[in-house]
Parts: C-alpha cells; sequence; structure tokens
C-alpha cells in the first residue's frame, strides 16, 4: 500500500513513546498543548499559495518530526495506525 | 445519471469498510478524527483562487482515496450513497 | 415577477423529493449534511475576486443542481418557495 | 433628513408584508434563514477592494429588494423605521 | 485635551437621544442591531491596505453619524464620555 | 532591563486613573468596551504586510495612549507592571 | 539532540520565574494574559508569505524573550521541558 497524501498534507507513522512524568519543571496555570514524536512516511506536492505557485515541503520522507497532538485525522492499514496532518501541525524536525 | 461537482468539488462512492479495531497502537488522551476511503466518481472544474486562476484538482476519477469522516454532503440516487465533498477533505490517494 | 440575484447568489426552485430510506449504506458515527435537488431559476452576475474582476458562475439557469440543506435563504412568492443562496452552497450540478 | 451610508451599506425602507403561511412546500428538518422586501433608499460609494479600487453597488435607488431577515442594524427617523446593511445582506433585485 | 485616533479609528460623542418607542412598524420574530448617533470629533490616518497605503476615512470632523451601538470602547475625560470605533462600525452619515 | 517588542508590538506603562464615576451620560442596554490610559515604554519594528514590506507603528516612545482594556499581555519587571500590546489595541493618541 | 523548527516557529527553554505577587499596581476588572521568560534554542526558516517569499525571523538563538504562556507546545526531552511556538507568540525580546 503507497498513500501519496495531498497538497501539504503528510503522512506520519506515530513513535510509541514512554510516558515522561518524572517531576521536572512544571509550569504552573496553563494547559499546555502536547506534542508527540513520528516518522514522515509520505508528503504532499506542496502548499498552494493564492498566487498559483506551490510551495514544497520542508519535511521529507523519514524525517523524525515533532507533531502537535491534537491535529490530524487517523488512517489505518494492516492493524498499523498513520496519522495524515497538514504540514502546520508539524512543529520540528528532531535529529536524536 | 450523471453529477458535475462545482469548483473544488469531488463526488466520492464511499467503500464500506470492515471495523478494524483489534487492539493496536492507541494514543491516549487524543480525540483523533477518523478516515475513511472510497472511490472518487467526478471531480470539479478546480479551486478558484483569488487572482483568477482555476487549479485542477489533484486527484481524478477512480482514484481511491481517503478523506476525512467529518466533510461533505451525502447525496443518494437509486438506493446508492454518495458523497460530495471538498478537495481539501480527501487527504491522500492511495494505492493498493 | 423576476428575481435578479446579486453577486454570486443563485435563485432555486427546490423539487419535491420522496424521502429515500430504504436500508442501504449507513456510515456510522458521522452526522453527514444533507443534500437536496432543485432547479436553478436565475444566476447573479458572478462572484467578486479581490483584484475586481467578476467571476461568472458555473450554473445557468435551468440547471438541476444538487445543494446543501443547511444553506441559504427562503423567499416566498404567490404561494411558491424559492431559496437564494451562494453558487458556494451549491454542489453539483445533475444530469438525469 | 438625508442618510448617506458608508462604503458597501444601503439604507432600505423595509415593506410591510402580510405573513404568508398557506400550507405550501415545507422542507423538512432545516430551519433556514427569512428574507424580507424592501425599498432602497440610499447606498454607499461601494466596497473597497484591497487593492484600494472601490466597487459601485450592484443596487441603486428605488431598487425593490429581497435581504436577509438577520442582517443590519435598525435606524428609526420621524417614528419611520430604517434597516442600514451590507450590500452582502442584500440577496437579489425584485421586480414586480 | 486632543485625541488623535490610531489607523482607521474615529472618535464620536454620542448625542443623547430620546427613546423613541411610539407604535410604528415592528418586524416580528428579528433582533435588530441598535443604532445610535453621534458626532464626529476627531479621525484617524486612514485604513492600511496589505498593499501598503492608506485609505483616507469617509467620515470627518463634526460629521453627524448613525454607529451601530455594539462597537467601539469608551473614553471618558473631564466628565465627558467619547466612544472610539472603527470607521467600519460606522453606518451613515446623516445630514438634518 | 530593555524590551523590544515584536513585529506591531507596543510597550505601555498602565497610567493610575482615579475610577471616574460621576454620574453623566449612561448609554443604557449597551456593554462598552472600557478604555485605560497608558505611555509608550518602546515600539517594535512594525506590521509586516503580506507583500513583504514592513509598516512602522504609529505611536512612539513617549506618547500618551488610549487603549483597550481587554488586549495585550501583562509583564512584570521589579515590581512594576507593563503591558505588550499589538498596535490595533491601542485606539488613540492622546494630548493634555 | 537538536530540534529544527519550521516555518515561524521557535523552541524556547523556558526560564523558571519567582513568583512575583508583592502588592504593586493592580489593573482592576481585567483579566489579562500572563507573559512568560525563556530563551531561544532554535529557530524557523521563517515565516512564508502568500506572494511566496519567506521571511527570517526578528528573534536568534539565544535571545531571552518574553512570551504569551497559553500559546505553543510542550516538548520533553531527557527530563527537560521546552517549548515550541510561532513567533506570534512571542511578545518582546528582553535585554537585562
Amino acid at each position: 500500500m503507497k498513500l501519496n497524501p495531498l497538497g501539504d498534507r503528510v503522512v506520519i507513522k506515530p513513535l510509541e513513546m514512554e510516558e515522561v512524568t518524572k517531576g521536572g519543571i512544571v509550569i504552573p496555570d496553563t494547559a499546555k498543548e502536547k506534542s508527540q514524536e513520528g516518522i514522515v512516511i509520505a508528503v504532499g506536492s506542496g502548499r498552494l499559495l493564492e498566487n498559483g505557485t506551490r510551495v514544497p515541503l520542508e519535511v521529507k520522507v523519514n524525517d523524525r518530526v515533532v507533531y502537535s497532538k491534537y491535529g490530524g485525522s487517523e488512517f489505518k492499514d494492516a492493524g498499523e495506525e498513520y496519522l495524515i496532518l497538514s504540514e502546520r501541525d508539524i512543529l520540528a524536525i528532531i535529529e536524536r
């Protein structure tokens, strides 16, 4: 199976993260949006600007990325779970 | 009967999917948007940009696509059910 | 009486549809927007783009169209009921 | 008294309509926006586009128009009631 | 004291109006926005368009205007009450 | 300490105002936004337009300004309280 | 580990602030947005304008900044907590 996302969409394979909740800094009285890590599986043709040009995405296949936990649509195939989200829901590329 | 969708609209025949709920990865504390698969039946003339040019759609008739479960309008004809949605509600073209 | 809709507005005469509810495919856990059919009675001068050009509408008088059930304004004349809606609420032209 | 509306504003004198509720077609399970008729009393200089040009309005003084019942601001003068609304709340010009 | 409003802002001295509620036409089942009259005290440099040009306001000092009752910010000075609002909240210039 | 606000941001030192509530005109049935006075401490580089040019702010350091009470973010330093807000939340420059 | 934020995103290391609540000026009846300080760890390639040009960010690595407490997404790595936010949530650069 191959997924070709449209426009500024990106297909992500979420990484299973161990829940990190060891004390640490706690910023009081804010309810921050959580982020999550994953691997880029496929990227769309780019964002279409109002002047008609298409801007290639900044992420590429195999990039490890941090994305907002509250964006995108789930897609399941053969028991695997993917996420299809707009590039604007991707926060950063992470190098480890 | 023939449906000619307007602008960036696309007519989809939804595929009946077996409900895949075998364990798998569960991303906790997020309520992800669900996706669905279907076949493209007809496509509109394209999205009209503010500069007056029309951009042809990225999907074409017979493409198998993944789309967001929460977009579009139902259309019924001869007992068959179709979905008319904007291309921005289509997430990816899928090749199996 | 003659109605000349403004801009991208379209006047529609709704068609009375028999309620089609014979089993068929039911897409679970989504509340899809319903569509409705009607005949185009009059069309406006077109949508005005921000660059000042007016784009003629894609629909024309006598087209049979599918439109979203939740758009537009009712207009009653001589016991007849019309709908005035923006072209963006029209989903497709239908040929039977 | 003379009212000179600004920009794309239009001054309307609402027409008193007999409440037409004789059976007729009832489109079930939709709550359509109601429309109302009135006479155009004054028009503004036109809508200002982002490129700096002003687009004259499509309606003119003495036009009989159909407008959305839920737009605009009331203005009272000498016991008379007027409506000042944006041209985008006017649906159509009506010729009887 | 002198107030120099910014951009498309306008300073208004509201006029005390006798509450006009003598019968008259009542448009049923609509909750219209109320309007109010006032005198223009000062005007800003104009609205800045996205192309970088500034468009002078249509109103000028001493104009008597009708404005929407639900826009703007109150400003009090020496027991006097002013309103600072965007030109888009001004509906019309009134000549009596 | 020096604060260099970004873009169209402005740093304001709020002025302590005596609460002026001596009778005066009361505009009934409106809940107007309150305004507040302050001194401009620092200004940003200007608003960035979509065409890529930066427009210098209309206010400058030491201007006494009226701003909307419900915009901006508080910033505290050495027991002093500042407000950082976008120029669009500043209503007028005041000369006394 | 290295984080390369996308577009107009910025990675921030929040500073632990002593809670400053010594009397001081209290502006009554407003619920101001709180601000917070942090150090810029990484910056994105810049904001993409609709004309296709990318505008470099105003902040750079090691800048000490004030940002709105209610923007951005948390990111945790090795027990450290970071914030990834859009440059528009950064209010000012602070020099101490």
